[in-house]
């Protein structure tokens, strides 16, 4: 088939050379113009990518969320016709996609949002995807999920936002399960045993029961560097995390493991707490318990 | 080599026959007597078994932790000769295994503590094995770990103490995990979607980041039973998990995570509970909120 991809970044480009391993023909665009030989053809604009396409044609999305996803749509719909495909591969926020597949059907635009899990190296050779959209629509596309995907690694999960939804719970569970293993390894870390915790993460991900592409990551990155004396305990977080848990507000779910993962990588961010110096001052009021003070 | 297996339990009747494939010769033992034919010979006393084993003998214990370990070992001690081994392959808590490792030292007694993961399938097939005690003397067992481990499934963790220490937070670990992947379920069943658990399991175990062991069991659990009806939200535990924040206390380790899954499977195992009863009350107090009164 032929798809237009629209990002070019760690994602698309790979998913693009994927897409084009499996026969398909590619057409790229990236804002950052050209980014060097990627061995198929890129426009230099959305209208060219979009005029080179054969209809209906298939508009694949790897942009960064929100204002940027959405001013790409917008650009796209006055140039498609009926009939044409938006495939948004990105992370968008599920409720923007159900609105937006509410919106384009008016437009005859088939709109599916398509979660996509497994990193650089999956969308190279073989991704998880989650996608949403027009169930009927969907088996014309579906030859694109089943190349693109490693096996059994694509699911038509229902109407539009529900493959978005499934990708946001997905990085949800991710954000705890990293945070119980990083607390594990804290553990060793402050123990009187003296482990080897590249060795320990090995054996852990051989025949345990908590084996895991997240646990051969830990191996991985402990190979580098033994106590990774080489790296801060800065976390960051992209946004998926807060999502499921103000889902979970929003469904009254109790969500305390996934809720605190998110805290502590908010908790990382800071050197200093606001909410450290209450608690301190409080000490001190009711016990005469001593304060550091600051140095000036 | 030859062992001597106490406890034939899920765990022990698994090992011993993954031994015996291996080449090694078993005598077993059980307090519950013949458990039927297992292919290897069975002794109706600690004695008789200690007695048919060939010095140094290797008396390989998967018997309940606490208060059944310390009694086999106390038993074994007198009737065992300077230079036999005890492995330990149970859930002992580290500090025993710390404390029988140096007790048993003092007696000419070679003690290992093995922690052992991978279910009743490992046990069979292929376990995961976290093994602390003498470094020399590990040496001459090591020929059996190789052969009952998957492969690079077994690590010679340090001194006495650290197998069953990397055990325990191999399972405050699990919790965590899990009760990620729980949350994260049910945030999709209190959703609007009508989603497919087996189907979302299976994509997520197929090419996305949070692959797992466990998210294949969620997978095989919903493929029994689609929206697990037919049993109950109770979580039961059995020690590992609390020993993992007793010891992060005692560290000085913040582990939230760890922490509230274990909290949450307490929660579990009451319908009611007094937290409920007293913020209850403390609203109506403030605020006259209603509270729901008890049915006589």
């Amino acid at each position: 088939m032929q798809i237009g991809m629209i990002g070019l970044g760690k994602m698309g480009l790979n998913l693009a050379l994927n897409l084009k391993e499996h026969g398909h023909t590619v057409i790229g665009y990236d804002s950052q113009k050209v980014r060097g030989a990627n061995g198929f053809e890129q426009e230099l604009s959305v209208a060219e990518l979009v005029e080179k396409l054969e209809m209906p044609r298939i508009v694949w999305l790897m942009v960064p969320a929100g204002n940027v996803t959405e001013s790409v749509i917008e650009g796209l719909v006055p140039i498609l016709n009926e009939g044409d495909f938006i495939i948004d591969g990105g992370n968008s926020n599920y409720k923007d996609s159900k609105r937006r597949g509410q919106a384009l059907k008016e437009k005859g635009l088939y709109f599916f949002d398509c979660g996509t899990s497994g990193g650089t190296e999956g969308a190279r050779n073989g991704i998880s995807a989650m996608i949403g959209g027009d169930a009927q629509k969907f088996t014309e596309i579906e030859p694109l999920f089943r190349d693109i995907s490693v096996e059994n690694g694509y699911l038509y999960a229902g109407e539009s936002g529900s493959g978005h939804f499934l990708k946001m719970i997905h990085n949800g569970i991710e954000y705890g399960m990293m945070q119980s293993i990083a607390e594990g390894f804290e553990i060793l870390h402050k123990s009187d045993f003296d482990f080897d915790y590249e060795k320990v993460a090995g054996v852990w991900n051989n025949g345990s029961i908590i084996r895991s592409y997240l646990m051969a990551l830990t191996q991985n990155a402990f190979s580098k560097d033994k106590k990774l004396e080489g790296i801060r305990g800065i976390m960051n977080s992209s946004g998926e995390g807060k999502w499921t848990i103000e889902t979970a507000l929003d469904l009254n779910v109790p969500a305390p493991v996934i809720t605190l993962s998110l805290m502590m990588r908010y908790r990382s961010l800071e050197d200093e707490t606001f909410t450290g110096k209450v608690v301190a001052a409080l000490r001190n009021e009711f016990g005469g318990h001593a304060v550091e003070k600051k140095n000036h």
